[in-house]
């Protein structure tokens, strides 16, 4: 059984946002789909390290921002590489906070879906919450999607330990 | 809301096939994605209306092909426009019967992923079928995935109105 053929499965890049009360927080994810069209709803999944993770939870609401291939690492790096627990990531980034009260990023970004967590799936390391789209806008229509794979050759992406694919280097 | 933001979330091109005792079926998609890393396992979106739906319930097991973009409409088109319900999808096709019994094409292939379904979840329209990896194999290490957005634009690839995403044109 060859596991590297996976790296072969196409994604695009995300920062999925959620709040918890007044906190905000986002991690970086490549694991986005629609999974029915009407009504449209979203599946992501979810490392359960993650403190987006206790977010969603916690709030039952989720935002998927659209990342384009302009972002640098500068723009999109430290929602992956370090944990909202003691960080803002929000910090240095202009933000929006959406109808559902969880943040999206306008620069650089393509557009932005919200949506509400209708269903919770246990996957050992990881939770699937599928989500209703209660609001969706394209907010740079000239930008196309950063996929994965750009992410990794172009950018000199790593994978973080809690990404769904993540293999050991052998 | 505009729902058009969600065509800006990036999919790869897959066949996914199945069976039902002797009979062997297979259709194209793009909702196919890695849920966790340990075990491996995929997660596929498919519609109730497709006879593929039909065999992945019965037998239990599905098998992904990875599309690479040296397909050509006349390669993979048959598997997305026509139900296998009164065409045998895979007449023209050299096959191969993997470990689970469902089919995968070698040529201009990246690879395959045989999976078990290990949870099935209901999403109105379609089925979420959760699988875990019991077989992976790369066939053709030099090609690239084709992606979603290339099949819809260099191939000119129609979407299905069993798809996960399909919208009406307005």
């Amino acid at each position: 059984m060859d596991l590297t053929t996976l790296f072969k499965v196409t994604y695009g890049m995300y920062i999925v946002s959620s709040k918890k009360g007044e906190k905000i927080n986002a991690q970086l994810s490549n694991t986005v789909v629609q999974i029915s069209p009407d009504p449209a709803t979203m599946l992501i999944s979810v490392s359960k390290n993650n403190l987006t993770h206790e977010f969603i939870e916690e709030s039952g609401i989720f935002t998927i921002s659209i990342v384009s291939n302009k972002c640098e690492m500068k723009d999109i790096g430290h929602f992956g590489f370090r944990t909202g627990r003691d960080f803002d990531k929000f910090k240095n980034s202009e933000y929006v906070l959406g109808k559902n009260g969880a943040p999206y990023i306008r620069e650089k970004m393509i557009g932005y879906v919200e949506c509400e967590v209708i269903r919770t799936i246990d996957s050992d390391s990881h939770t699937i919450f599928i989500g209703i789209v209660t609001d969706a806008a394209t907010l740079n229509t000239d930008l196309e999607p950063m996929t994965y794979d750009f992410y990794r050759k172009e950018l000199h992406g790593k994978l973080s330990k809690n990404a769904t694919h993540y293999q050991e280097e052998k």
